[in-house]
């Protein structure tokens, strides 16, 4: 039932006048965010679960009925509802573009148009967290990078989704143990502000927690005065070290974090404790980050929150979902398409094709059609046949380690944080082709 | 277990040093975003239902202990946990400001730190969602708005929540089915392009559209060429007229909404059809609505998406949760407070008291002590005694108007979108006192 009510009243009239109707839709990006040079495909696997357990319940037909707008013959027809068409999809971790479908769906006209609203709110949340997060972390030079977002992701659902796509982009991990238990993803935590300050002083709360923790305690240093934190942290450290344990981090949460950090690191290695971390944290993104490690700032992890969790740069992708071909009376896809003004949409049955140099670096893409002759890799591959799964999603860290294998195949300056580089998606002769024909065509016929 | 997991780690802690010390937090948002001048509370009866049925499972506590960090005692006393605490929080659309508690819990430490951080999320998204929404009606000046975020919000569940928080703000309903059935907030819904281009001509489309639904049919007329499509919507309207029917609306979704709006007005009462309305969206917010209507387009209803969903000028608030006071050894609540640079906090239990002049307008707010003697209208009410809810959720029309009503009582210079007047929050001089006695006793102890 999460969809919009235009696609059940759309459902409605095709029911009684395009029974019989199929058609292709494209899933697609029209524009990238300003700051964005790609996007990393995210989501297909919550989408082909979806796609697998979508029916209308008993509840659901009697909210409708409540409606008084649908008849019942629809209603029968929306009982017995499940998905049988097909679809293409790029796989999660791919790199992708302005305009190259991510999606594909050929299926009855009624079905495909009423997965539309699930198909594109699971690709805009996932992709655009997965592509605001693999920003993060090429900015951090190979640091390690954890998801902090829980607090102000948009809901719960969004907080674990968070957890999933920043993982998959290459964060280290998350503080959030609802995702850690879901998806296997390895969580952490610190302390809070709170726990400094429910102890009379600050050396005592870090006593206890180094206690309660021997081997995994990271100290909050600015609760009060950072120097001073500092210097209880490395207390501690001194504490642990002869009871033979390891003081495993501090971590700095406000402040100018380039001197701090560096003032710490100086003052951890002269008490012998040069193998505890400093971890910052505090409204981090990848400018940010660009920054601090820019200024040489020792700071060995980063927590990522609110920045990333929200892609709060570009909190939407420009994500749509547009027919491209539609079945005449004999049954003949027909392509498509729309005239909008500045919303111009490709028609026809399309494919994209990935160009690289001998030593495999992306050179270029071309947008095609699906049966035409083009060179290139084809990246768009065959996920749903009649209704069924046929694509098994790739376990987690499989999807982690091919994002980090195809991003080192995209060259350098498509992945600096403030690159204005535009990596070039060339449309193919025969679609061009197509979509002026048929731009006329359509003007004529109305 | 939508937590993070510092708060585990600090409550195992807690568990061995800390297992008596009670503790108060606040929730609240430091500083408004530059493009709000109030915010309109929203999430307390999702966060009344959380701590009903706050529990750790057999699962969930089987997976704590395989991260091999939690004792056993801790394992044991997460099995019963339940929340017992106090909880005074602000209605559901009451207004607020920077620094006001909005949530003030006071409970045994572990359970105060457990609910942390779906307290900050519950809180973050519904509140910032219908603080952005609000604008959005009052820049309509009282025409309908709809909901048609579900395509862009971070996920299903923010979807709703986008939903029901804007419903709450104004909103005359949503395109969001799933809202409609869980809530019974009013469900709308128009067509989408695809439709059109499912048709060989437009005006079949519209035809079939219209035999669908006589009564409830709005046209959308921008997919070839937007002149073309006022002038088949007419033929349908006078078609539908001689059956003794009412064409609903026109949608316009592309081009300059300003002169179309006014063509199509033109032309549709010229064909004797001023009863049909014009249907305005297409990446519309508060800014964007004022422009149009200071334009005198002729626009009747609003739909309205991306930009109000993900709250996009602000897609978060700077919601967060600090301890201001705690138990010593004897149990006596002692007031505390953060001294980190930029992050000063209030100390102690508060309240907040709202000043009105004669005719119930408001003045200013005081932030004061829960026991000063203060004018005004103490505005955090207790819901939650020893752990049961003791507040009854009020109806969500109920809450629309209570916005209503509390909105027409701030001075319209905080209500204009441009706006960058700044409501007057005082803190109280008792307040003021103790912050500044606090910051240097805690500055000596440490």
């Amino acid at each position: 039932m999460l969809l919009d009510l235009y696609e059940l009243t759309m459902a409605e009239s095709y029911f009684h006048y395009k029974r019989d109707t199929h058609a292709t839709f494209d899933l697609f990006v029209r524009e990238l965010p300003a700051s964005r040079n790609f996007l990393l495909s995210c989501g297909l696997e919550d989408i082909l679960s979806y796609l697998k357990n979508l029916r209308f319940t008993g509840q659901d037909l009697d909210y409708l009925r409540k409606q008084r707008q649908f008849s019942g013959g629809f209603l029968k027809y929306l009982s017995r509802f499940k998905f049988t068409g097909d679809i293409w999809a790029l796989p999660e971790g791919e790199i992708f573009f302005a305009n190259e479908p991510v999606i594909r769906v050929t299926a009855p006209i009624i079905e495909a148009q009423i997965i539309e609203s699930f198909l594109l709110n699971t690709l805009n949340l996932q992709t655009m967290i997965a592509s605001k997060a693999s920003r993060v972390v090429l900015s951090s030079r190979g640091r390690s990078v954890f998801d902090f977002a829980l607090r102000r992701t948009h809901g719960g659902d969004a907080g674990v989704k968070v957890s999933r796509s920043s993982y998959i982009a290459g964060f280290n991990g998350t503080s959030n143990v609802l995702a850690g238990k879901l998806y296997g993803i390895p969580v952490v935590g610190t302390m809070a502000h709170s726990f400094v300050m429910s102890f009379k002083r600050e050396l005592d709360s870090f006593l206890a927690y180094s206690n309660t923790f021997p081997e995994r305690t990271t100290l909050l240093v600015d609760t009060y005065d950072t120097k001073k934190g500092i210097e209880n942290a490395i207390k501690i450290g001194l504490y642990l070290k002869q009871r033979k344990h390891r003081l495993q981090a501090i971590r700095l949460d406000s402040g100018n974090i380039v001197s701090l950090s560096k003032y710490a690191r100086n003052r951890l290695d002269k008490a012998g404790l040069d193998y505890v971390k400093i971890f910052a944290s505090g409204n981090l993104d990848e400018f940010k980050i660009e920054k601090l490690l820019s200024a040489r700032a020792a700071v060995d992890s980063f927590g990522v929150g609110t920045n990333m969790g929200t892609s709060i740069d570009a909190p939407s992708l420009d994500v749509i979902y547009k027919i491209s071909e539609v079945t005449d009376e004999s049954g003949k896809f027909l392509p498509t398409m729309k005239l909008s003004q500045g919303k111009v949409t490709y028609p026809g049955r399309k494919q994209v094709f990935r160009q690289k140099d001998k030593t495999g670096k992306f050179l270029r893409d071309i947008l095609g059609l699906e049966k035409e002759k083009v060179r290139g890799e084809p990246l768009l591959i065959k996920v749903v046949q009649r209704g069924k799964i046929i694509y098994h999603s790739p376990s987690l860290d499989k999807i982690r380690s091919y994002v980090k294998s195809t991003l080192s195949r995209l060259p350098a300056v498509f992945k600096s944080v403030n690159s204005e580089y535009k990596y070039p998606v060339v449309v193919s002769p025969q679609l061009k082709n197509l979509r002026s024909s048929l731009a006329r065509q359509l003007a004529e016929r109305q």
